[in-house]
């Protein structure tokens, strides 16, 4: 077995790769911008965009990229033969083989390739804040929300390979659009892009007039004006934190009635105001759930590798893949 | 093994118990009213018309009510252990361990008791619309909305064996009030009770003054009065259930994009007026699912037994045991 490996975690706004060796440790990492829009060649820039961070990581680790093993972790529906069949949060890739592609670009055979909150899932199942926890969701959030999960110690995959879309449950009935054509997706309110949404609502309805002095324009405010501001105590910033968490506890609250998970293991971009966000969770989680008396306690925990975990978790799909 | 089992179905609103043969044929059968409100002794009043049920069938089918296998489906968070934890369609023994309260009153050790969704779907698995299936979700319609997930071939329990409570997952957030303390539970729209509350706003609304003619106030219209209207074709009464199928197929959205079910297999009490509702649900599914046409074709059948589905499963749980 090869000693690192390469896992990269193309997201919504950027592209995040890593150097994982075996047991975990990243020693290097690498981001860049994601492309946009739709191409003609739909995946091409994509690929282009990660073989030049595996070229880069490579050089920089003297590693060769021709035999390294590499995964690579893709938001949307991924078809257990490696092609993304959907991708509202990367429309230039949808549709493409990014396994395929990449391996063209860099000489050799198809890259493996894994829904990315699978790929956070399996790290951090493997290593991470899930470990010896047989009964997990993961939840990712980040531009939308992706999830992974676990029963039995077991990754869910369902009929296609798609199981896990958990930020397309719709939560609110005719609510705001969402990039996947549908309306009041849950990761309309409880991701990245909710918060932006909220944040930007929150300033525009004159919640948010110190956060509006401070930009300029209640149409500037964004969603990392408002995180600022949170952390530093302002209660008008700290109220539309306060209901980004109210929406994170609703959705958890449909998956412990359907799944009866016991934990959650949050991360993703957004992770990191996690310590913000999911406090507030928590406190709204037992009103939100039924029967929560008589259930067993109920976990809300960060991620161990935060925004890394994604991109760990396609190197460990490598790693298994070249073993 | 014995070649019969006794299977109990407790409802919402009435307890339906069988006598089913080793093969899946139900040989007899016998409904009663379920009693109401909170006893003092939680359970003791439904233990007592349940045990009615078991002697009266064992009485007309030449059975030993000590001898023979029964089985009780009950509605709500159920532990492992058989303890009925919360039920708020059964709110009179909610907290109860009805099984060993059977047991006594039938001069016998606990009777076995499991989630009346999940004998659902233990049935139609072995015997009917699930069979062959691997990958399927039972979905009871009846007062509530109650789910057993098959995944791999195996129910899916969850933590503490309380999954698939798919009627309290929220699709509207702040939306109607629902028994479980929750608002905008999915049964609050898509089940029994909700054709009934959807039924009751439309005729206040004065969106059914046809079917509000015919029972003379609109706060006397029932669920039924629009089912039959409905099937007679009034325009009126279609557009009701119409908006009942949608909200069927917004839930079955949200299991799919969870769980990636190919499968759905309806059920309960409601499932009379499936021909109905079932089409009306078909046709909005395809506009609310993520990828929909990314995916594999989803089916939404009926369930082969209809409501009896839940006391054969029971049954059939009753001879797992006994064999």
């Amino acid at each position: 077995m090869s000693d690192f490996a390469i896992g990269v975690d193309v997201g919504g706004t950027k592209a995040l790769a890593v150097v994982v060796s075996d047991n975990g440790t990243v020693v290097d990492q690498l981001r860049s911008g994601t492309p946009h829009g739709r191409d003609a060649d739909p995946g091409a820039r994509a690929a282009e965009v990660v073989a030049d961070q595996v070229l880069e990581l490579s050089r920089r680790q003297g590693i060769d990229p021709r035999c390294v093993p590499i995964g690579v972790g893709l938001p949307g529906l991924m078809r257990r033969d490696g092609h993304l069949a959907f991708a509202p949060n990367l429309q230039s890739a949808s549709g493409s083989d990014l396994g395929a592609l990449l391996g063209d670009a860099l000489g050799r055979s198809s890259i493996v390739a894994e829904n990315d909150a699978n790929c956070a899932a399996i790290a951090e199942h493997a290593w991470g804040a899930g470990r010896d926890i047989d009964d997990f969701v993961m939840v990712t959030l980040g531009t939308g929300i992706g999830g992974g999960i676990v029963a039995d110690g077991q990754l869910v995959r369902g009929h296609s390979g798609f199981a896990g879309e958990i930020g397309h449950m719709v939560v609110e009935a005719n609510g705001a659009l969402c990039r996947c054509g549908a309306r009041g997706c849950w990761e309309r309110y409880a991701s990245g892009g909710g918060l932006q949404r909220l944040s930007r609502e929150a300033a525009l309805d004159g919640r948010l007039p110190t956060v509006v002095a401070r930009v300029g324009a209640a149409n500037r405010v964004k969603g990392e004006d408002v995180t600022r501001a949170a952390a530093e105590g302002l209660d008008e910033a700290v109220a539309v934190i306060d209901r980004v968490g109210w929406w994170l506890a609703l959705g958890l609250a449909n998956l412990t009635a359907i799944l009866d998970t016991g934990c959650f293991v949050v991360g993703g971009g957004l992770s990191e105001v996690a310590g913000l966000v999911l406090p507030s969770a928590r406190t709204h989680l037992a009103g939100l759930v039924e029967g929560y008396d008589a259930r067993a306690t109920i976990t809300i925990v960060e991620s161990a590798f935060g925004s890394l975990s994604g991109a760990m978790g396609a190197a460990l799909v490598a790693f298994e893949r070249a073993s």
